[in-house]
């Protein structure tokens, strides 16, 4: 299967590693995987002569790193689950935001309901405090785990009409929690939306992004201002 | 809490309904109300001498037109679901769509996964419509209701290192399908980001919005472009 | 079976109608039957010699109409779901209440949340409206239809220190919705348990119990005062 | 916040600490927190001239710590979760009760069911069960756990025509199981409703509550006689 | 597409149509595809010059046939749900059956258990019944609809030491419920293996088919014996 | 209740012990016991002059031993669920199962798709590993635990036309993790059922079973083929 994936790559005309400016150094790809698998990955899929990892000029290697860098997807690239028996217990915290733009006429109506009950912003956060303990029942490679803590807040911004949420998760165990603390300001953001659709169509949620992780193997990581 | 209501507009300075290049006319705003109650929205919290619905210069009526908005909740601002039990039945469908940055490198890590084996995509497809199910389980005010057609399509887009997410539900029932639609597309957009975290924290959900819905008593809309 | 059943009455010493002020009549068990099952029931169990259900005096008949009157379990005591397929789709509406016992120094923190923000109750309102959602999947022989209305009000009475909730479902189908309602008030009260348990566990809930019905064969039925 | 507190506090004409029988002593107060947080209290809202948590004449201190006391919500009132992750693991279990009053005829044929096959009491057993499994997914604030062990016994009274029902929970981890005990009374009792309704609705839960827990920081604690 | 999958047919020196038993005819097949989708099916990813689908003998239209007879897969392949908006309500029953080979001692602990209790059989016709209910969220492609009745049944085969287990499920709807038949006797059986397994790990759940099914388009099937 | 116990056994003209190729000796039993409770088993149920439980050849400590060997009952035959707190944390693996037979029209059709996409598979396989997360929801007596590691691998058998699907879970706690594998192969099993039945209802999903299990007190275990 390795030769269907370098012809594939070279008929667009792309080499994987090494033409962007965003893209990983050898090292850091090798941190990086090895955060996720506790140890080095091997090299599936590669004839025993391709270059090893630490090699960054080679297309097959490239192609080989950046197909395992999917964590989610074996060498040939069918889903799998992370196996994380072997990872260490450790406090994993993890904080994500969305946004949702009301426009101005939905945001009056949600203001006013913060000054008189506020329910509309409660109703959200409980929502996505439950969302947070969903995960593992909605997305299908994520393990299932409980989880130590969750908080979801939600600001008015009056500035571009918008609804601020932000999304905290914590648990003390053997993987990270990014996927709770997205899922909770995600399900927060839709059930704004649900409260808020019939006064408007219009609105959008967006900006739906990790903001900081810390724990396990790779330890503190926040979002590039 | 009328009064109160209306001390704490002026507080803001706002008036809620006259003042944007986006209100509603009191007519359009009447329909939008109805279709959702299935009957023209009575005036809680108005004293008598209140203007009625029709008039749309008084800042009193404006107030509790725009209160009465919010249809997740009752005049005094706590949550409530909407009864829906008189409504007709119809066949109702709404579309949503959701868009994942990828950034350069990962797009090309999903690209690739796609000529090969393609599971990246379809896990994030069955959870999409897993998600959809599962609405009225997430969504607190949401109705529990059984749907007749979900669709998620996910397509790259190479211009913008982006996965386009499409989402359509539909049900023969007595409440629309907005909610499923956009949990759908925020469910697969999800799975997207979970698969590929890995690879990228920088990954970022954005513009999840309606695109049209059709059904019930307001029939058609889509979002203007 | 039904020679066992019978000398198990016998050894209990017990006729199981005619001895106590709120038995039903014949008449009334018919209808209540009737009401469950969309037609009379047959006799299962029973001896060809024995009385049919209109002849109220035989303890053989007492017994069998006893035991048919867990609709529930079959004629050998068997669990079962009724099958309501053939039943008639009509609005059905059913209202459940629920006393949780705060204590005054409780009571006083629950109160002054309330002035203050409210999100005690609101968030036992919110559980309670998902836990109507969630009755199918909760009580194993109750069927799972979609809520056309769910309804969850919470009121604090000074008196005697409590939380008042009152529940109400509706559904347009073939069955009732008592224990939609009942599950509402309880969940919610659950809620209330868990967010005051900190400050004292001896809280209790109480009094839950069915107040009205309306819909279906049965009709209307409301507690007697 | 705080002044709006007090306000609210003066204007009902009471004051939460020192006023009733059953009023916890600062110390006591202290102890109760601590269990809960794994840490003294912090005085969010109060002015940095308020009296410290051990003054209690202090009205001020009284009011934060009756509101401290909600530790589901937080300074300001807002719902929150209890964040555990720093708590001790160790064996917690929690028992509690619940009692379903069925009247005679309903007992009799509860009893009779109960000879013959048993299945009314078996059915509302493992709802009971499977119900404490669902407590994180129902209870807004719960952390969702795993238990190591549920039981839930059920037992008829003849003297008051009820079926008794004791609910335990355990699990070796960072926070109690008082609401997974409650939970699973209360979905047995739930279910026996279910499973009797159409021979009376005017069936009722009752005194469904907390009758001892072990572990955790506040250790022993069980119900007054 | 569809050259590919012709050259994939030729390669495996196999021709979809017409060498085996058990094929279909063209007419059966068009009947069988009627009844899903409700209208003839139309032959996407084939050239304008292939035959239509009453043409039995070309392995074009055996090759888009064929593809088009996996109803869950569009004719590029891919997963989707079928559209059932438009289908007829009608009531829909099936029957499906498994059986769990215990082995003699284990079969005897479950026949001990049988007479003296029979919680073993009761405990797996529950979770039987809750899985029906259950198959919307299990399998992704299923639509989440209400069901009118379920029954499971579990008997002791004494020649085979086995259980045999039987579960029908019934709506009014628009669409079949084979799944939920399917999934009420899987669930059963495997509780069953959960109730036996510390006694034996050899025990083995085989044979679990459909019945027969009534209603929809496609009318009354059964196996053939 | 122990005497009807053994009334039964002589009714059936069975000996629980000794009777067969494939009993367990009482050594083994012994084994069997203390790998499920952590501690040899206590007699339940028999007279003080019982033999204990290294005695194998009195009927009334086999039928005790037999009896107790149901770890889900007690000794009365009430279901009750394992207490696992006092067990240790250990890594423990299990596989499982199932083969689906298609039969070779339908069989031709799952392997056309999986060359051109793969879809049915794919989507089978996230079925069950999905299935796997669900148990503790699935199965009354099933403690929920977290997952470490799901694995699902299907693979197509030309030789009898059938899909071979191997599941594996693993987890580091409390309890074994065989019901999770034999959930995760069998709705993977129902999925390809549901992905294919409109092709064929007769297919037959067949010998789901445990392959081997490590870990825990009793360590490893592997079919005997």
């Amino acid at each position: 299967m390795f030769l269907r994936h370098i012809k594939a790559h070279r008929s667009l005309g792309r080499c994987l590693i090494g033409r962007n400016n965003h893209d990983l150094t050898i090292a850091e790809l090798n941190r990086e995987l090895e955060s996720v698998f506790g140890e080095p990955p091997s090299l599936d899929g590669l004839s025993s002569s391709a270059p090893q990892v630490s090699d960054c000029a080679s297309p097959i290697s490239s192609c080989s790193e950046e197909r395992a860098s999917l964590t989610h997807v074996d060498s040939t690239g069918h889903a799998k689950m992370v196996d994380v028996s072997s990872k260490q217990e450790s406090k994993r915290v993890a904080v994500a935001s969305c946004r949702v733009l009301l426009g101005p006429k939905v945001f009056n109506l949600v203001a006013s309901n913060q000054i008189a009950k506020g329910d509309v912003l409660t109703v959200a956060k409980i929502a996505g405090i439950n969302g947070a303990k969903q995960t593992g029942n909605l997305i299908p490679l994520c393990h299932n785990i409980g989880l130590t803590h969750v908080r979801v807040d939600l600001t008015l911004n009056e500035k571009d009409h918008s609804v601020e949420i932000e999304g905290e998760a914590a648990t003390t165990g053997k993987t990270g929690v990014e996927m709770e603390a997205m899922t909770a300001v995600t399900i927060a953001g839709l059930t704004i939306y649900d409260m808020c659709k019939a006064a408007s169509k219009e609105i959008c949620m967006t900006d739906i992004r990790l903001e900081l992780k810390t724990g396990g193997k790779s330890g503190y990581w926040s979002r590039t201002k």
